[in-house]
């Protein structure tokens, strides 16, 4: 069966968002602070169609987290388009060409068709919730794994549902202060620390999730 | 001057010690969970005149933290003996030998002598707060380090007051749920990623405090 996966950019005081999130501005106030490292690397220009940028660590790190991923789940707030009954000109905050080229899950509580895009991404919307998606997702992914891609109460009921085999957290030298904690009242869960990366000015670690 | 440094163990949602924290119970509720990874290990054994344990990565982090501190500063609390005026008989949690084998200045509201222990350690009392204990720990040490041994909180007066010049994070796997967190309300703190060093169960990384 399908691995489920994630990853995310992480504050060294929990945070994966800033405070004052809204519609218009899901990382809040300095999240986008968590994300620096990220956006000038080779292999994330490359997933975005861009050409050049930064090798090294930090980009391989990028590449290992997205190879072999043959589908993604993602909330609906990371899709954007607002909280209800869809707007069908909304196509996602991506442009045309989205960086996923697989088809990805979108959680929602208002069915829509599904939206093919150029570059291979497939946006399907489940209405059946957490479980419904991820079945759907491993249908989809066949051999590869399931990426939870987001946003972080997304991942936290993945986590919370042990329904994660690993969660990869980029742990980013910047206290917030304040915003969305990755993990606050998770329960119970256990890790195990499975992979470390240092990067240049942030680390990688890789943690199983234990049943 | 003196190189200001300070390492404690943090749990994977920024706990340094567990919820129900008491004076006979310092770690709280789980906290003893983030120093399981230190407890068997060769140096920290020897540290408290013990043989045997484990050599390795963690070992050498922990020999290495402790290398060339000349003096250590610590809260009342890690110190122990009450809140109040000293009982005298009172004379720390670590047996007639503590670990520590240089001054170490003990903040307090309470005056008292100092009092020199087997093995070259002297507790010594400073009523006049952080800045003070400071002070006195930079002369004690020469041209040693001086650590900030904790607990969480005066760890945390000396990040804020911008006096410390490195921290190093034990990150370990746990995610503990509550308790206390090193980096709540510490305000404008900026850090830079120094060094990592991937441990068989935990990370070590230490960041520079940049002013």
């Amino acid at each position: 069966m399908s691995m489920v996966t994630s990853q995310l950019s992480i504050s060294l005081d929990g945070y994966v968002a800033g405070p004052e999130q809204s519609l218009q501005d899901p990382l809040g106030r300095g999240g986008e602070q968590l994300h620096e490292w990220v956006v000038g690397l080779e292999s994330w220009r490359a997933q975005h169609g861009l050409s050049g940028g930064e090798p090294g660590v930090d980009a391989d790190v990028v590449e290992e987290a997205t190879r072999g991923v043959g589908a993604y789940v993602m909330g609906r707030r990371m899709f954007g388009g607002g909280d209800g009954p869809w707007d069908e000109t909304w196509r996602g905050w991506w442009g045309d060409e989205p960086p996923f080229h697989v088809p990805v899950f979108v959680l929602t509580h208002h069915p829509r068709e599904p939206l093919a895009m150029a570059g291979g991404t497939e946006f399907h919307f489940v209405t059946g919730g957490v479980h419904a998606a991820l079945d759907a997702a491993r249908k989809a992914a066949g051999d590869g794994k399931v990426a939870i891609a987001g946003g972080a109460s997304t991942v936290r009921q993945y986590l919370t549902a042990g329904l994660l085999d690993t969660l990869q957290l980029h742990i980013v030298p910047i206290v917030l202060g304040a915003g969305e904690r990755l993990l606050d009242d998770v329960g119970d869960v256990r890790l195990e620390q499975a992979a470390v990366v240092a990067g240049p000015t942030v680390t990688h670690v890789t943690y199983r999730v234990l049943r």
